[in-house]
């Protein structure tokens, strides 16, 4: 997709790669298996206690982000007011994901089939709660597929062909762009093994893009002490992705996409740095050498932005002034609406603050382009909302005569020319 | 310490915060429990079959590798030829692990007490192997205590009052400085728990620092895949130390040090980014922030230079770059002699090529003088060592005339400022 734009008076598309939505937890009941109610009813209970407690720990800021934001709260299910957000936002285009409430958990799909998948030990709650989810969400995006893409569950540890199954039917519904997997493997088999192919095969066909979402983490190890885990989280997330890539699932099912999800980017350029040498440096020891050959056929950064890419979320300044060493094929931005530790209902302030050092041309991939090639979204169909919505490059203050490098690539992963890396691609 | 230096001629005081020592697996039997000389055959056997397999899959490489220097790898073991060895090497002071041969795994403890410790189940192996690699090395030691600190083998997480004993046995003995705990705990209590807290009180009273060096990983979830265990062994090795940061077991045991070995300090940045803004950051939004209140008395990145250290290695250009976001205080250079990822025989040239571009204050304490303060190693006697064998700032062709700037730490953790992180201590 070119990008000719050379003023600052065409407004942005903006894509937020990462938002939420999930009816109260209760409304989920129509949507469920009635052979799983009574199972269900019980954890309706679970959590209500669960927000009961919650509110005790965290009473003043509970009280204050639900009610300065009670109206736009709504659209985590209410279909009618979520546009309305959306627009006020500057929002265009959103990829959904569940679990609308990162506060108190009261719009989690059943048994805590998004977000905690990995939780879930019994594989009939795994599936029935994320089937109750993805009907209610094809209802959801179906209501407005040019907006709204929504990334559907499947718990795909618990039964492979189950899992098949359900992603074949999940291509056939408008608005239904990606599934997300649990973030961990526990006691099943590790994603890079040969157990998962079929899924990856039907993903690759149907062009569904697979998921992995901030949440899970190696719990029993941190007891309460919440700090360990949010230094520890990222490293869940994204571990899937060298399961993928250094198993050779890119080079096997060359259509598979993989997006990790509000787990940042600063991780990716060190990550890049260690693989790309790993395989490609030409001054390494070669103590572990000659048993990396033949796993894949490129360097690992080159999978980037074509099979790999990132729903990095509200990045940091220094994430976004990293953007071509981790990616800028691959970065795709979001607001994580409607939780908490996103950018609404502020984005346009965050964005003037954030972007004001970032060409124009880099804005428009960050902010929007990389997610309509990731996901092949409707381009003509979001850019006549995004002129209607969308911010200008002007009034988010940015410099209209700021370029990108040619050479921003090969300057930003200076590892390629240090270590001798020669790109295959 | 005050390091008044001007001049390129006086030579560096090389410490190597990470060598290798231990005998050819069989001849750990007279050092071993005859109780457990049954189970010890059994591993020499398995030992000398691994090695049989690992010389089919890489033979050109072990054969090149061991031939070429035949001699000095007998400094794994020899008392006589080691001193050699460095003296050739540069080095005047060695912090010393187990496992000297780290291509077929010859120079193993027994059962696998050293970097393999955490794969142990039996209790009564893991601490008879420890035991008779902690005898040998005492004698090791013991033949140059100036030169040699060991790092003994504390299988803690099998027993922790037994751990204890051997902790404040082994504080008695000359030539030994610290101490190596697996570095997974797989089932057992996680670090951060209270756990094993007798163990960090008797290494604050007796000055041992506790140490983890890379070797272990989540083995079953790699396969055959080796490339997933190098992007993954860093994370493996240094995520105890927020298990003990963040549970504060530097603050209730303030003589405690930890270092982390051989896992690089590429990853240190970020990390001390993230926690130190999430500690004391002012922008940051609060839904967690209440929870982290009280767990520490400083900011993260404190704790470095002081309680926290890395011993890291052959560092890479990129990593010495780093050098004031990681932690100038902190950091530890070292050989990994006799291991072939290490710059040892050809170390001068490896420092003439690395150093090029750093001050000789920062050079001096990156290559010994943080490690002489970690370790209370005997500064003196090290000096007259290094007056022999040390090279100079002038025969590693760096410019007398670069300076570290004043503000060097400020300007390297860019977020303390962007963030409104104050430091505590």
């Amino acid at each position: 997709m070119s990008i000719e734009v050379s003023t600052g008076e065409e407004p942005y598309l903006i894509v937020s790669s990462d938002t939420h939505a999930g009816l109260q937890c209760e409304d989920y009941r129509p949507y469920l298996d009635s052979s799983l109610h009574e199972e269900f009813d019980k954890y309706v209970e679970e959590r209500h206690e669960h927000r009961r407690i919650t509110e005790e720990v965290n009473a003043e800021f509970i009280e204050k982000w639900e009610g300065e934001n009670e109206e736009g709260l709504k659209g985590a299910y209410d279909s009618s007011v979520r546009n309305g957000v959306m627009d006020a936002d500057g929002i265009s285009g959103e990829i959904i994901f569940a679990d609308g409430d990162a506060v108190t958990g009261q719009e989690s799909p059943p048994f805590g089939a998004g977000l905690a998948a990995g939780q879930i030990t019994d594989s009939k709650l795994a599936f029935g709660g994320a089937r109750a989810h993805n009907r209610w969400l094809e209802e959801f995006c179906g209501d407005d597929p040019v907006r709204r893409a929504g990334v559907a569950l499947v718990p795909i540890t618990h039964d492979v062909d189950e899992a098949v199954k359900e992603i074949e039917a999940l291509a056939e519904k408008p608005g239904i762009y990606g599934v997300m997997v649990p973030t961990m493997w526990h006691g099943f088999p590790p994603y890079g093994s040969d157990h998962y192919d079929k899924v990856w095969a039907a993903c690759s066909e149907t062009g569904l893009v697979v998921h992995t979402h901030s949440g899970e983490a190696d719990f029993p190890s941190y007891g309460e002490n919440v700090a360990m885990y949010i230094s520890e989280v990222p490293f869940w997330t994204h571990r899937i992705l060298w399961q993928l890539l250094f198993s050779g699932k890119f080079d096997r099912f060359p259509g598979l996409k993989f997006a990790v999800v509000e787990c940042g980017s600063f991780w990716i350029g060190d990550i890049l740095w260690k693989a790309d040498i790993n395989f490609g440096g030409t001054n390494k020891i070669k103590k572990m050498g000659s048993r990396m050959k033949g796993l894949i056929s490129r360097l690992p950064s080159e999978y980037f932005g074509t099979n790999v890419f990132i729903g990095a979320s509200t990045m940091s300044r220094e994430e976004i002034r990293r953007r071509h060493v981790n990616g800028i094929d691959a970065l795709m931005w979001g607001t994580d609406y409607p939780h908490p530790e996103g950018s609404w209902p502020n984005t346009v302030e965050r964005l003037e603050n954030d972007f004001r050092d970032v060409s124009i041309e880099d804005t428009r991939r960050l902010l929007g382009l990389n997610a309509v090639e990731c996901y092949g979204l409707d381009f003509e169909g979001l850019n006549s909302i995004a002129s209607r919505v969308g911010p200008t490059p002007k009034q988010l203050n940015q410099d209209p005569e700021l370029r990108t490098s040619e050479n921003a690539l090969r300057e930003a992963r200076w590892w390629l020319d240090e270590y001798g890396c020669e790109l295959q691609y």
